[in-house]
């Protein structure tokens, strides 16, 4: 880690004098956040990491310029990028996640109470550092958990020599471009589905089908390769800009297959606490797909 | 109409050297869509009235620096804004829109072939006149249809007047703080209210219930004043940001009464055209409230 100035794009992404930080979704449209005061801004060995603290998102955590979540609405992301998969699960019991240093997935795998244990994996020390530091409010002591095992290392050196085999893997990763761009293949979903027990399933995020519609549409692509039941949904992330597409992919595993009732049955029934977005009928609408998303996803 | 410089507040939500247009969503939090061509800014009698050309959303169109709508993205709003009443309503026969002068609630209307008058009271000539120069794809013609009969004049003043009687009424008004203010209150609702036939419904947009919750809670107490049945629903609007709260007002109508396949049906059989967003399935998912949002609503 080195706290040495950054430049070119990335700096560009953060205005030091007024602290406007700056997320393109496409060339011509972004969201902007103020930043109130940086707590953090280095570089590490994989990626420029910050932590600032803003009046909208409370503590709000970029990498590489990138938003990647924040205290007031890491709920949107992180609910939505586990709970349609895990309450699908009758009895999710080991879990696996490739990045998500910031152990909001984490939190919200280790609130299903059959849970014994989850591997997290990410390849950046700095990122699990700053979260234990900065983001109480985001992992809520997921990271110090009895039931987690924390592996720093590459996500796809390490999904290629295990030999364990899980109910659930949660791909929480930063948009490709940066140290991820290889697990945005289908030779890393075939690596992952091989380590999927029968009754299982992989959940990822993809992008928002508004600004970035061939990168869903690739990635559909690559998943549909490796799985038989590839299930698009859709989340609204605000540091995002709103609409953001998910998939959940499995061999026997399709969150279609839960009504409501039986999503806010299982709810009840595991006790999952503090869902400030999911339940049984934000279950069906992720489900849902506007005839635009329909025909990007068909 | 007068083309001076804008000076103040609104002057810095255009940055004429950038082309940069700023949406304060908070104080802290915006969406910038980048200007590549100014078509029209100038004052009207009521607003500062702008079009221009961008890459990501086509014609956008501005009132006093905030996004209206824009080419690509205005079936978000429209959509949304119209048809969860309208196939709500078994057989819509007479609509009024207070607002709307860019066509796009008209033409939403419009699609559903029982429909004999759509009135549109747009208290700004500008408006009406810069959608037919520039918004052809947001009203599609409709300000030209024999069934729209087209008022220049106050909503308020319009309504007090009125003697017809609704089957709906479509506020598309703006935030409140410009002319439509007095339009945000249970007074004006309860002179809409009178308007409506036994059957019938009225619908507007309340705001972000992510960045604006106070607006949606007075919003939709002020509804709650005057009508029994109050619907809030949810959409996500690119140019607002994301989600978005609508809602529709009513004595009689509650489209919370339509199962996806009844929706679909009658989307078949008034053969509605040109749907980007709206199906059976998503008329279900907009009345689906995250559990934050059904504290904010409740």
């Amino acid at each position: 880690m080195s706290d040495e100035p950054v430049k070119g794009a990335e700096a560009s992404a953060y205005d030091a004098a007024t602290g406007a930080m700056t997320e393109r979704l496409t060339d011509d449209w972004s969201i902007v956040v103020r930043s109130a005061h940086r707590f953090e801004r280095f570089r590490s060995p994989f990626q420029l990491v910050e932590v600032h603290d803003t009046a909208s998102f409370g503590k709000l955590f970029r990498l590489d310029g990138h938003f990647m979540t924040s205290e007031k609405d890491e709920f949107f992301y992180h609910e939505n990028l586990v709970h349609l998969a895990a309450v699908t699960h009758p009895q999710p019991e080991r879990a696996l996640i490739i990045g998500g240093g910031d152990g909001g997935s984490a939190e919200e795998l280790l609130k299903h109470p059959s849970m014994k244990s989850v591997t997290l994996c990410e390849i950046d020390l700095a990122v699990v550092d700053v979260a234990r530091k900065y983001l109480q409010n985001v992992h809520r002591g997921a990271l110090d958990d009895p039931r987690l095992t924390l592996k720093i290392e590459d996500g796809f050196a390490f999904v290629r020599r295990a030999t364990e085999q899980y109910d659930l893997i949660v791909l929480d990763l930063t948009d490709p471009g940066g140290p991820s761009t290889p697990l945005y293949t289908a030779d890393f979903y075939r690596t992952c589905a091989a380590r999927l027990n029968p009754v299982a399933a992989m959940t990822l995020h993809l992008a928002s089908p508004v600004a970035h519609p061939a990168r869903v549409r690739e990635g559909l692509a690559c998943l549909r390769e490796v799985f038989p039941i590839v299930t698009p949904y859709l989340t609204s992330v605000p540091l995002y800009g709103g609409l953001w597409m998910m998939a959940c992919a499995s061999s026997t595993l399709d969150p279609k297959g839960l009504f409501a009732r039986e999503v806010d049955r299982r709810i009840s029934q595991r006790a999952l606490p503090h869902l400030q977005y999911y339940n049984g009928d934000m279950h069906r609408a992720a489900l849902a797909l506007p005839n635009f998303v329909r025909a990007l996803t068909a």
